[in-house]
């Protein structure tokens, strides 16, 4: 501010020294939990309807999609045992450490030791950490899917990560645009994402494609209970260092990490404590019932999605409990985009969905399907009654002019 | 590195573009994590005991110190109840701020509102929120007291805010410098961090001494149930901003927290239900027995000092679970300094206390004393024979020498 003489006029805020940081509000923009919460404010209750915000883990009469009573115990016994009350080591208890490194070494082909696994709060603080560890260099970018999750981006613009991004295809089953994916990398890019089995997307990569880029490097593995368990409030992940020749080690990324582990808010003791039960105890026939209902749930999509045009699934998921949907903004009326889709959506139907833009891509939507059948009806009943009144073809058209003569005549 | 040529010598870590993030480590060193945890590494296991490291809500077979059943229960039931698998908003779950402003309001002229409330994991992620959110200058400064909790100056070193100290005076039962404060404090300061009930020092600031310097300003609150519940490891606290003429909204620091909870780890949904009933179903006997139990453990520590002349405590803790003790070297052979002093402690006698230099102040030893009274015994037992060994008093040395001469006989 030009010292004008006129620092009188500022009010109240200016007798104090402290401002909020403005440098955190261009990271936290492009969050989920910006966005997704933000989209409540749209709501206008004009439905008549609840608002219906389809997550995963969300309390339901009919849990097919509520986790599994195994790990509900584990965790109760866990708050009982009175061995989870004093301050966790910043890396993890060693004995989940070992747990997630058992289950994961299952798939491995190089076993991973307990002391090269990170239990964290989740998947998102692993990112949190991932991200800033490798961010030491100013220059240094990072190569990020489009679609994909934005935790990434967040955390890059907070760190000072350049993000580069590469395209996922969907004409061709969602696989990477190993082209532009080149085209994207140089001599300053320190990581690659995969995001594997994909959100949004849904799609699961082979094995031959993933070995066309992703062969030489050695990775991080990023995880949680969050999706598997149907308990992403819980909060537990890992990071574990897939690491055989030790290039994480004299490269100073592990250091990197225990630094920023020594830093960062610890995950609960007690779902810590809790964590080789919930991986262990947890029987087969609980994910297999989940798979089922996840199943129907696609094709029930795939059946109500024929009656709203406007929304095309090119590819129907395999795994991850999210539909990715094109939107074709030229069969509705008076819609801009994906953002005023959704926007409208909450406003007319209390119904709130994930707008494409904060994914990465302009005219997508994302919907959480990993939820009760009679909730996924109700999501496409609301969709469908959206798309009625907007759709541009000649039946809506009527349809909506008999709506808005209807309005007038009750305004009169 | 100089171009030279040479760069061919330079094997394996440099053909990976990527190098570990080397900001963070500044930030690290001075936590009381890395330096607690990282003294576990001079234990050679000589001294024939088992490892001592006593923090509150370590497991122990006589529970004085053990967190209450009902809280307990309050996390077993927050499990089992599917109410707290979805993903929580950022700023914490509703019910959980409504408790805590109910339990703050107590004590409170102005009342707080749910809204003033944040929730967080722990009081370290409430350190790191608000430090963060008030960094936003870079000339900013921050107050930070003089001995005190070491997260405040890593995250503020990690934030890049500057740190100026202001003492807290031994000889006058732990009261600030005032005359310090106000030479620390210019333009740029943008806040200052009391710590009440004072960690490490015990002591209770008077409403008198508090109005001396804080009266004014507004306040922001952090706490937790970590101490009081003895459940340091469960990782839950919060934010709570006392300010009654909307300073911190206006000067965007809300809108700077409310950011940076969009970018942070979430404390786990199950913790966040089981709060009210925390904070609302805990008996008054706990806290009773415990306090009881605490004053016990004074006396005797009081009483067992009094045969390890080196330790003196200037002032009897009134709250707060530690021991704060100024070392006097110079009645010690070859110890230079406090942390030399808890490097042998730990090396001869496997007990890991945290040197003063670590919470800002050479030459004094921070004790966790809310554990059983057999542990207590326990501590001043080994802190009694490192002692006598080391002791430049003609007894000891008598005593030293005999044990030297044992040591020949027993090696010849």
């Amino acid at each position: 501010m030009a010292s004008n003489g006129d620092d009188n006029c500022n009010a109240n805020a200016n007798v104090w020294r402290f401002k909020g940081n403005g440098a955190t509000s261009d990271a936290a923009a492009v969050t989920l939990r910006k966005l997704a919460f933000g989209m409540f404010k749209n709501c206008t209750m004009n439905s008549g309807k609840t608002i219906l915000f389809p997550t995963p883990g969300e309390p339901s009469a009919h849990p097919n999609f509520r986790t599994c009573p195994e790990a509900e115990e584990a965790v109760a016994a866990a708050a009982r045992s009175g061995m989870a009350n004093s301050y966790a080591p910043s890396p993890g208890v060693f004995k989940a450490r070992r747990a997630v490194a058992d289950y994961l070494n299952g798939e491995l082909p190089t076993k991973l030791k307990p002391e090269d696994v990170y239990i964290t709060g989740g998947c998102n603080q692993a990112i949190e950490i991932v991200i800033d560890s490798l961010a030491g260099n100013p220059a240094a970018n990072i190569l990020l899917p489009r679609p994909g999750y934005p935790h990434y981006d967040a955390r890059a613009v907070y760190s000072g990560l350049e993000i580069r991004k590469y395209d996922l295809l969907p004409e061709s089953d969602w696989e990477i645009d190993l082209d532009g994916l080149k085209a994207a990398a140089d001599e300053n890019t320190v990581a690659m994402v995969i995001i594997n089995p994909n959100n949004p997307c849904g799609n699961v990569y082979t094995y031959d494609h993933l070995n066309k880029f992703a062969s030489i490097a050695p990775v991080i593995t990023l995880g949680s209970i969050s999706k598997g368990w149907v308990a992403p409030g819980w909060r537990v992940g890992w990071i574990a260092m897939n690491d055989p020749n030790g290039i994480f080690i004299s490269t100073g990324v592990v250091q990197a990490i225990e630094d920023f582990l020594d830093l960062t808010p610890q995950p609960s003791f007690i779902l810590q404590e809790a964590l080789p039960d919930i991986l262990e105890k947890t029987p087969k026939e609980f994910f297999d019932k989940k798979i089922k209902a996840m199943r129907r749930n696609v094709e029930l999509s795939s059946e109500r999605l024929k009656d709203i045009p406007c929304l095309f699934c090119p590819k129907k998921p395999e795994s991850c409990s999210y539909l990715w949907l094109k939107l074709d903004t030229s069969m509705l009326n008076n819609i801009k985009n994906d953002f005023d889709f959704c926007t409208k959506l909450v406003s007319e139907e209390s119904l709130i969905l994930i707008p494409g833009v904060a994914l990465g891509a302009e005219n997508w939507v994302r919907i959480s399907i990993g939820t009760d059948e009679s909730v996924v009806e109700e999501i496409f009943d609301r969709l469908k009654g959206f798309y009625d009144r907007h759709t541009i073809s000649k039946e809506a058209i009527k349809l909506n002019g008999h709506a808005i003569n209807q309005i007038v005549v009750s305004v009169v």
